[in-house]
């Protein structure tokens, strides 16, 4: 390990999961911590339950689509709906810059209230800290959450298997590339926003006609390409990828051919990945396309029984390339 | 309102709770976020649970006694052990500056896991955020906690009644005086240290001879001002103290003399005031002085039948003052 922190650390990519391998799961360890799902799943007094944390630093605090309070709330839902649990009660710890705008607060305050009463969620417990001009830069908010996990549910990273189908509910790359844009000022033509939304709702109707889903997971930071290097080591599979099956809007296309990006390496923050076995793949996929959420759902790849544990992607015009864990950063304070 | 947040928003007093009662309860209202606990109170498939969140911003971040991990895993621990829980699980995130050392940070971690294991709580899921050089003054950890309220136990800011008692653990302005003179470089003789504690050994030990337990509360952001100000509010009483029986060491009452300052403002993190009916704080008190963090428990005062609700002090020349709800800010970042 270096010896500083850095950037790359809080990427999602692969400096982070050594910090977190060598660091906290290191001292933390446990059973529960050991299981790498996007939310903590536990027994209490025979419930299961999920339990999860996430801190929001995103900078600009307002952009297209959304802002950090919605952010925050969305976040910590997805991360809940993503182990299979409805979503319950949230807490939200905010770390406050002195000579902050009362008026900014309020209108993100109302923002993770309004994104709260869509999720069915409620906000139970607060924490306020206000630290001197300079100690911090504008406003942080940690939103935790709790929920109660679905009786015969069992989504968890390590449960993807050869045979599996990986669909996604749209396309990709936009609250990341809208963060990116905001911040270098370019201004691209179109529709381009973040696609910040609580998927909740989304799973339970995919779950609904589906009880036998593998893993989900939301693809924030580090984008696609980061979730599924994880769950194909956590499930010790490789997973292969069609490009042109990905749904990537113009907008996004165009602005990675101009800042030469990956869109599979961009955050979302209202996207997630599906793996079912391919018998159900049509049936969820239709589902997901008749849920606001997943209009411009696709199936993107499979999983395969090779022993790298590796994702890969088929090209256009035929090649196969490894799609490697992010590494680095490409852009801080993304959420 | 003001329209700017200032250092006194965050100060645990009065322009904390204006923001809490004007901006977050006014948004996120609901009756969980109404009670005004330590943590929420709720149910779970008819579970009653407790959740709590704080975020820690102290500085420096070690101190005498301790440092922010310790800090904040009592402070958590705490929290739900306030509402009558067992302490059972947390999450912690961190959002750390660019550069900052891993072998601090590797020593924090450290006394976080040494801390979770001696109050006999999991540290189970987490997230980590870095921001670039000076988006943050070091690194702020929020944690965030549940546990299971014993059964039979009622313990809430509203249930303090006339006739109670008010008992402390131990001297108190311990934690506030010690972060005040290592950051102002002031060199007290003797003893000083943080009192960061886990408590819920303690508060065991309580229920384990009095169920009936009305108010709990540990005394950080404020002192014991502000918290038994608060309770005298909810529970629409007044607390009458005799200053002669309020435990201050001589470290702290000579610092507090040399700076002007109060100790029942001042932040402690390892002690609470208990209410109990005056039937039992003989027995509690005996209880407490059993247990090493409770040896020096003094009865502190009483509720009284008065409307006024507000806090008194019986001074040992006979007067009888109001102690007041904290306004301004003494000291930012205690904790």
């Amino acid at each position: 390990m270096e010896d500083k922190i850095s950037l790359s650390h809080g990427s999602g990519g692969k400096q982070t999961n050594d910090l977190i391998s060598n660091l906290f799961i290191k001292y933390f360890d446990n059973e529960i911590i050991r299981q790498m799902n996007d939310s903590a799943q536990l027994y209490l007094n025979n419930n299961r339950i999920a339990f999860t944390t996430d801190s929001f630093v995103v900078t600009p605090a307002f952009f297209k689509g959304g802002d950090i309070g919605k952010l925050a709330v969305c976040g910590t839902v997805n991360d809940l709906a993503m182990s299979g649990a409805k979503p319950l009660y949230l807490t939200s710890a905010f770390i406050i810059e002195e000579g902050y705008p009362i008026e900014n607060l309020e209108t993100i305050v109302k923002s993770m209230a309004e994104m709260a009463e869509r999720a069915g969620v409620k906000i139970v417990a607060g924490d306020t800290k206000v630290v001197e001009k300079g100690g911090v830069d504008g406003l942080f908010i940690n939103t935790s959450g709790i929920g109660t996990i679905y009786e015969g549910i069992n989504i968890e990273a390590n449960k993807a298997e050869a045979g599996d189908v990986v669909i996604v509910n749209g396309t990709l790359g936009d609250h990341g590339m809208t963060i990116m844009c905001e911040r270098s000022g370019i201004d691209i033509q179109g529709e381009l926003k973040s696609d910040c939304a609580p998927l909740n709702s989304l799973v339970d109707s995919i779950l609904d006609i589906c009880k036998d889903v593998h893993v989900l997971r939301d693809a924030t930071r580090g984008g696609v390409a980061a979730v599924l290097n994880e769950i194909a080591e956590t499930s010790r599979v490789s997973i292969e990828l069609e490009e042109d099956s990905i749904p990537i809007s113009e907008e996004v296309k165009g602005a990675c051919e101009l800042l030469g990006l990956d869109p599979l390496y961009i955050a979302n923050e209202g996207k997630l990945c599906c793996f079912v076995p391919e018998k159900y793949a049509h049936k969820v996929l239709e589902q997901m396309r008749n849920h606001p959420l997943g209009t411009k759902a696709e199936i993107i790849g499979k999983v395969v029984a090779e022993v790298s544990q590796r994702v890969y992607l088929k090209t256009i015009i035929g090649g196969r390339r490894i799609v490697d864990m992010p590494s680095g950063q490409q852009l801080p304070r993304i959420c």
